[in-house]
């Protein structure tokens, strides 16, 4: 039984966390902080957790927080997380950090996120925690970089056509559709309902921050560097992303062969399942599960790919917990069936 | 053809307004306000009105626009109303204000708002803006009070069975059902996508700053006290309010009686519909119009009335430009057909 | 261990019911079957399912089914419940039915359903499946009625007060909002997206079958006849229902003495949280999982309660199962928590 | 003033052509039609034409139709228009068809619709109704093919390229997203709100019979041959298509240089807003208007162009209206603003 403490523990994806470690067999959650008006009950903030989860959630403070852990989660903002993450490594304490602030080299930080890294120290350490490419790093890792939201599907979604190099690199094309949790649980206009519902639309089309977190892994899967063209999309629906990939193929091969190359890549892995010729996923077939679901499909010279993933589960929280399981060494799926 | 100015332009009531009014025969929309961080065409903050309205939305100055106007849509929060409208009135222009600051007398308005009222030397002269009940006194007025949304569906529900005597003055219960824009446009978590969508609350019960203005109306109709019974609840849709409205019968009657006194009080009121016995009405059959579609029926001794209007249409914008039409001397539906 | 089959297995009750023996300690689902086309996994027919429960979904044979399992739970409309239900109570099995069939008395039954209860041998064994009431009765029983979704929500919210004999037993009145999915899984224009969504309607006003089982249980409750006024309303939201409830106090009392007798009524019960003065539970509280949320309210001589469930788990599935957990002597939250 | 019929009234296409038309200056609306149980008034059937339109809605009956009518909107579903529209057209009179009948050379018809065209004879003379790109062509029509929902987001964001030699015509990709009214109105599970609401899929990926349409009138804008990959998506949302298209550019070109070539191609188009540079349209931009708002923006060597529509509007009944006013000779903009 390891101890276990979420800072940020108010937003979407600290909530989720929070609610598959309470069915967890391996931890205690000891410690839970968010930057609040008062300190309350975590169960007084959300009521789902009453009679299951009385804790006190607590201003920051992770000094007095690290006494009381084996492993924290970092459900923070980008920009934050790096201020926070070096004194509970200063503490031997084992950090899964689901911001974006250790996924990429401080250069390109710079360049997306508009500031300098503030933990250059620690970032050669951080293991990009995708199990299905990374698992042996995993284990041993003291920090993890919790994958985002979009490039695990991006990614999942891309890497056996680029490990096996069946297409031309130049010509990847991620076009994703997220729910809105994606973006957090905050004040903001733009997520509002009344201009979220019955609306649509493309943002930060080829320049979003995750574009980079997208073309770094890619580019280690292939040996080779990729400049994937992404653009993200705003959906009315409360969690799910589908990437919906287009890719030109460097040589004739068809569905069957495709679906094939996809099932071999993630044999073994209990998180992805790739679906039989014919058959698509959609969100509702991963919605509240840390799966992705992957279809793939052969028309002429393209390879089209649909991966579906819940964006606070396998895009966030429940992949955050399966980093956990591996680096702790419980069972890979303890607590996300 | 007279000029029209709109201050709080970018909710989504002014907006409301301003597409009402640019397809309006009598007016010219030549002045256009809001507190915005740049003077911009309004065509750039909502891209729907290019090539059709390219008027720039100014910061707020009420002295300035009041020159170049005949009336006014004041759509701004309460207690900001009052501050604005004396200069209009003293002007000498028409004022219709969309917020609650005329519609309570001042030591109601403090109770429920909190603050002294600013204005009091013009409360007295404001319509209240409900024209199938006030249409004589709109037509002389200069300060229109435009009734809030929840207001709007529950006293057209009840003033027919109010006016008439058939039903128990204490026994009326207002279970009202309200689309997300009733609550303005800003940024507030409470209102975020996340929050609001595959939810459903019951809020400020019996507690809601349109209760005093409900009871207000409808004991003047009914000429005796009147206090009641008040639920709004946040409903996971854009527009619409639907009110399921319970009134103990005093007298026998059965539904056909009940439909035709509701029929009879309703005759040539061009925006209230009342179904026949055995129909109802739902949001879809009034949404984006300016109608107010009433059922009723009987059972047992309970007399039960479903009221649905287009919050933003009836609700807010299209009554205050039905108020406007009466005003000045335009066919009352106007714009609104 | 014991082995549960489900017949109805690919309506949404049926799924819910899957979703939660999978994770249950106690059970083994043996047999699947629905009214399908062709027999296939029922991971082909829900892909959630892949890798979880490979199970072949048959066409119904109760004969055979029966011969597999030791309970059985009947997803099933109604009128089809009362023709499968004899089969497997000849051969012994316990049965769980989610339909109506077993719920109210064989004249009241033909009134509501239009059609003579052609099970009236079974009918008397059969126990209401509501365990905050009738917890010892189900222990023992061999045939339970589960409760409808709105009744699980009217019933548990009404109860104390009826049984305390605190409100005037002529004054109920049940406001209800459904989330969608509670009308079951079928094609019907009436409940497509296009006709639902942006949309909210009242419907089967004071005529919805679920008013009678309110009305048998509550009367029970309070001893002497009860007659609610019980309105549904359809909500654009896939799952949960909040009941709205008014009733008149015969005495004085205010929301703390309220609150209080609420909370010691339902003591030890594990699936119903009362909430604190002041605190009103909201759809997203309840939503996936097996409670029943209860808020207090007193108003002048007004007692309003509101009532939240998740139609599928506690006014469903999740009931059906702690319904089975009782009859098996299993723990009462096995599986749901 | 010219009479007017409505063939398949009470689907959602037929609604919208209604609501457009009772504000129609130049058109009496004097037949309506559709498969219905029990003739009505279409006020009783959509209760928002009350006291507007009390017009009978009749079943089918060409021959008696076509007597009082100069032009009919066939508002039916693929297979049967063909079967009618030879009946209007003998009778002389004018003909705007909604569905996919006239829109295909029929062995391509036969290849993706799975019949023969039953109205060869009629077929040569149809005229694709995209004004953008046939006006002429439509003034002088009998029989218009109105363009189908996805085709006129696709193919006017794809035009301007196309004609112009500007992008590989063989990188063409181009992802559709629609709300569900697109499916039409209809019991159908896979439209059903459970089905839909929360969930997000693609659905008949490069297979969906608006390809063909969309080649067909692509490749004689570009005077070559064109073959897109084209996938559509089904999003939870009731109106509205964003069609995100992506092209290899051919030759070196900036976002202004793009912007400027989409302006210039759509200058004097009512109905097509090319956005500024840095600009781009979104669902709610669109949204119950007759417009097809474009934004342009170039990303290294690849095009990407957003093409939003009202799918009722633009993409259906708004068209056909346009249509209509250029046939007719009224302002093409008539009804539509």
């Amino acid at each position: 039984m390891i101890k276990v403490g979420v800072v940020g523990a108010t937003g979407y994806a600290g909530e989720e966390v929070i609610k598959i470690l309470i069915n967890h067999k391996g931890v205690e959650i000891t410690e839970l902080s968010a930057v609040i008006d008062k300190e309350e009950p975590i169960s007084s903030i959300f009521p789902v957790f009453k009679g299951r989860l009385d804790l006190i959630c607590h201003k920051p403070d992770a000094q007095k927080m690290a006494k009381n852990i084996d492993l924290v989660f970092l459900a923070l903002p980008h920009k934050v997380s790096m201020e926070i993450a070096p004194v509970f490594l200063k503490a031997g304490k084992l950090v899964v950090d689901l911001s974006a602030d250790y996924r990429l080299d401080p250069g390109v930080y710079k360049v997306w996120y508009g500031v300098e890294h503030k933990d250059t120290a620690n970032l050669p350490q951080a293991v990009y925690g995708l199990p299905e490419l990374y698992h042996d790093e995993i284990k041993k890792a003291k920090l993890i970089a919790n994958p985002g939201c979009y490039p695990t599907s991006a990614i999942l979604g891309v890497a056996p056509a680029a490990r096996e190099g069946i297409i031309d690199k130049n010509s990847i094309i991620i076009d994703s559709k997220s729910g809105v949790t994606g973006a957090g649980r905050k004040p903001d206009l733009a997520l509002s309902f009344g201009e979220v519902n019955e609306n649509l639309k493309a943002y930060k089309v080829n320049e979003h921050q995750h574009k980079p977190e997208i073309n770094r892994i890619l580019s280690l899967v292939a040996g080779s560097a990729i400049d994937v063209v992404f653009t993200p999309h705003l959906i009315p629906m409360n969690r799910g992303i589908l990437s919906t990939i287009y890719m030109k193929l460097n040589k004739k091969i068809d569905t069957k062969a495709a679906v094939d190359l996809y099932k071999k890549f993630y044999k073994g892995k209990p998180f992805v399942k790739v679906y039989d010729e014919g058959k698509l996923p959609q969100i509702k077939d991963v919605v509240f599960t840390n799966f992705c679901d992957i279809g793939v499909k052969v028309t002429g010279d393209t390879l089209i790919v649909i991966a579906c993933i819940d964006n606070l589960k396998k895009g966030a929280a429940g992949q955050a917990v399966q980093n956990m399981n591996i680096m702790a060494g419980f069972d890979e799926t303890e607590g996300l069936m």
